[in-house]
């Protein structure tokens, strides 16, 4: 921490799970980081600490923003955006005074820090503030198609990501009106998404992944996966380019 | 090259174009490679090996793919499809006398390998007979809207990768069906592009990138864009995510 400096907020992407899945240039921000930020569950680990953990600086400090505990309140309902609403300000406030002290403030996030994460509500608080560099990271879904060596989307494929929770009707349509599709989230939802993949007449060439980058990923045929037991993370592939040259 | 292992296919994601954005894993598999495969356009060096240059194990066999010169045949003409894929054949024939010769072959793709990438096609040719390895990469989008510091897609947002060589009113129709949108392909089809995200009412929040992850960068908002020059790889970012809590 050095107060002759301008301090700065960097979101840097860690990737999908492996370690080396990480950028150099994530690993020199965080080498020259003063303070290194991380979401988690309350009462868990950080994924991102634990994929970014060889390359944290010694004596960095730590600053851990644990989601509040909101499970007891409907995602939808106003106090549950409330709750987390108010965590985000409070977690960009604490940023914000390391900032102003002089400090690199590192965010380190799973996946690519602009594409469905957390950091996000850290950046639209902060970014107008503060200067900000955001480095780019291998996503999820990147991870998983690789793991699955799947070639995903070619040429002038459309390319779809949709969440589970969309209603079974919406997710056969847009299933059926792209040429590739990633569906996330897929937890509860596995039995409307398998519906929804044979009503687009999909569900065929569907790949199911679970733990995408992990060493103990599980990666199969849809049709061919006996039960619709899926953790919240679980991805459904669905890959394109039907016209292989 | 060594006879005695086993010979292996590798599709190798160096990232967006700052050769710091690439990965650990991918910079080992360059160092570990026997033989390192590039595609390049006739004439010109290939933009993935100028990425991985610095990790170039010396000595190590190069195998320069140039894709033929076929701008005189009409792209979706039969003859076109025809050159493309002869000359996909032959460059799988030839990674593949190196794979049985027992070398670990790296073929070294710009962004991410399954998604849009040359490497599809070999991959196609050969995953199915020798063991291949994919190492996921850092797309060129994400390197966009990172160097763009622009939010994409947030929570149970519909994110969508179109080309912009569709007809107006499909890129209209799918814009407006759409949180959030990537556009590639841009070039000649900006101002289609543009009276279609008109139409769709995105033209005010859409951002246009060119040489996204290079040092002469440019980012402005389209609509402040004076005119409708766009190389071919441009892209338009059409940001999700419009309830920021």
């Amino acid at each position: 921490m050095s107060a002759l400096r301008t301090g700065k907020l960097f979101g840097v992407g860690v990737g999908p799970g492996d370690p080396e899945l990480m950028t150099f240039k994530a690993a020199r921000a965080l080498a020259d980081a003063d303070v290194i930020a991380h979401f988690a569950k309350a009462g868990s680990a950080s994924h991102s600490r634990t994929i970014a953990a060889a390359h944290l600086r010694q004596g960095v400090i730590e600053l851990p923003l644990h989601y509040p505990v909101t499970t007891e309140l409907p995602k939808c309902s106003n106090d549950y955006r409330h709750a987390l609403g108010n965590f985000y300000d409070d977690a960009a406030a604490k940023i914000a005074a390391h900032i102003e002290a002089g400090c690199a403030v590192v965010v380190i996030c799973e996946g690519d820090p602009l594409f469905y994460g957390s950091y996000m509500h850290l950046h639209a608080r902060l970014a107008s503030r503060f200067p900000a560099e955001i480095i780019a990271g291998v996503t999820g879904m990147s991870g998983c198609w690789s793991a699955a060596g799947m070639p995903i989307a070619q040429g002038d494929d459309v390319f779809t990501v949709l969440p589970a929770t969309l209603p079974e009707a919406e997710l056969a349509r847009r299933l059926a009106d792209s040429d590739a599709a990633v569906v996330m989230k897929v937890g509860q939802h596995l039995p409307k998404l398998r519906r929804a993949l044979a009503t687009s007449g999909r569900l065929q060439c569907a790949i199911y992944v679970e733990r995408g980058t992990m060493a103990n990923a599980k990666t199969m045929a849809l049709a061919a996966k006996p039960d619709d037991e899926a953790p919240y993370f679980a991805i459904v592939l669905v890959p394109g380019w039907e016209e292989r040259p």
